[in-house]
């Protein structure tokens, strides 16, 4: 039992905590001009807006939990591309306030832009990070890695970049609908990989 | 002696410690308009507003750790159990701002509620989290794990949800008196589970 | 090798490092109205409130660091004292803004008094914790503690509450001076206790 | 296989994700003036320092990382010596602000003297740090320490000091080339020891 990922996931877990727990202070107190319940009703995008950040933040820290029990070894390159990744989880509550600030407003198609381009960003690197980590046999997995798990989760992080890609697309003909897109894939990268390839014909797990 | 749930405890631990930290940047720098000591003293609502929070937000860390005690496995359901229970505990950094700006003022009704509410939800995931890992013959739970001290938790968490829907109710009705079940019910969570149900009559510790 | 305080410790270092590290947040950047540089010179008491306060938020986290090497088991008080000595640290960051925005201004003595009621109230509650640790035959220390260094780290801790009074008291007469207290008292925590204690005649360190 | 760096590892990690989490904060959002679009991309200084200064507080966590794979014991001089460490990081949050604030603008120079001097700071804190932990026969490393990855740790930080004194310098008769000697020294840092110093003729890794 190595810890020599200890660290990363330390400074990781970190980063996480930070930029989840930074959302909320996105969200702003309402003075006393009109009735309060009127005014916290009117902050509904900062909530749907904090709400998705929060859940794919959470939903982001359960898939790099998911891959570090698998990588046990860490080398200089793994190191940056996570370092990248952390760069794209520090990017949301940024891209998070920029939608809430201008859904509704005649900025929204720019901010949806900026808001998916970020998750783009982040599958991307996630999609890297573990195919290094498998690359070369799984030169960074542990040693007795179920091979079927590691494919399982390289399809899933196949979907990613792509359906980020649409997402950024669909921007220009439909705002509502590029959000929704993020929020299924939100769905997809919750669940398991061994569920979200369940779809896929003829595969077995194997016997190990 | 399993690390399984070390990640989980970590990210955990990061959110309880920002949150709590976070509360303090609620409470403003008074000005120069006026003599400093009676400006801070009119900021008494702030006060109150903070060590509110803060020693809940400490006695839900206490009841995490103990839980964690107990609980050595994990599961995807588990994980998105507890980021449930996180979201709770990132959303009192905002409502106590609400609360401290409001209470005194025409909307401090819903101020109240919302508080509450917050609470009430955390209760609700507490309890939850709670059932899952001791279900099924507590399949997430030590091996050698004490039955009695996993009912006697399980007791204390039942009245939990029931109680802050009362406080939420009761806002209605007479604002200091919401306020003050809060309280209390934040002392009944910070004694461990054998002093909470040490009322309830012929229960008896096991030789274990 | 227990691991038993292993959660209190990481909740605590985030508490410390998030406290510390929100002190910059007080220091303003400065606009466009004059020279930069004479506006960045004019902020010496933002400086100087950030420079004594991380050395102070450090010096503790070097005392907690200290304590915990000696302290290998936990219990529901020893957590709830932790919680309290945390309260303490979590209130630095805004009276250390305070005493910035105050200090040369006619709220000075208000903001001192303050300040230093903050570190009066942590030199408390870090007695009191190390105390009840150290009680009934140290029941929550190491097995193999050294009683010589336990008792010397309690010396030390007898003088901070009586010191930061002092340095209260004295904010009254002579402002800077109150201040002083501080910065040598920060020194004073900062040395090991057996060297602090050195000058305790007829003082001699066990055989173990 | 000693933990007794742990805690200073822990916090440290704390430390690092906090401040390279706070860097978006000094982000702002846009507000509803003009295109949202012509905002956005005005803002680039903001962009480059928040890069920047993300890259770089990356690069100093890998650098962390390297040393305490060697370092594997603490005394009170390490816990301070990394304290003065801390301090720097913590210092960028703000210098990077004050960049991004007064690039292009009558303060430019001032801002980057600023930026680079607190750079220039941590590169003689890391250098004093590692010189410490080697020095007497290397007291704080690990009994086992590769003696060759030692010394080329010891040259490669050499050149930090130095360089950014001459970033520093370089801002009275060119800013750009002044920030630009900053991201060269990031790239250096980034890289292992091994190949910073793989120039240096005649020199080989021993059969250990």
């Amino acid at each position: 039992m190595t810890t020599e990922t200890a660290r990363l996931e330390a400074f990781s877990d970190g980063v996480f905590a930070i930029a989840i727990t930074l959302l909320i202070l996105e969200i702003k107190i309402p003075g006393y001009d009109s009735e309060l319940k009127t005014q916290l009703l009117r902050q509904w995008p900062s909530y749907l807006g904090f709400f998705i950040s929060f859940a794919f933040i959470g939903i982001m820290w359960v898939n790099h939990h998911r891959l570090f029990t698998h990588i046990k070894k860490t080398d200089d390159v793994l190191l940056l591309l996570n370092l990248a990744l952390m760069f794209g989880v520090c990017v949301i509550p940024f891209t998070t306030a920029l939608l809430a600030a201008h859904l509704g407003h005649p900025g929204a198609r720019t901010a949806v832009v900026v808001y998916n381009a970020a998750y783009f960003g982040i599958a991307v690197f996630f999609s890297v990070l573990w195919r290094y980590a498998a690359s070369r046999n799984g030169h960074l997995l542990a040693g007795n890695v179920d091979r079927d798990a590691v494919d399982k989760i390289m399809k899933q992080y196949n979907y990613g970049p792509l359906a980020y890609a649409m997402a950024i697309a669909l921007a220009w003909i439909n705002i509502p609908a590029s959000l929704l897109i993020n929020l299924v894939l939100a769905g997809f990268f919750a669940v398991p990989p061994h569920y979200a390839s369940k779809t896929v014909p003829g595969h077995k797990a194997p016997a190990t």
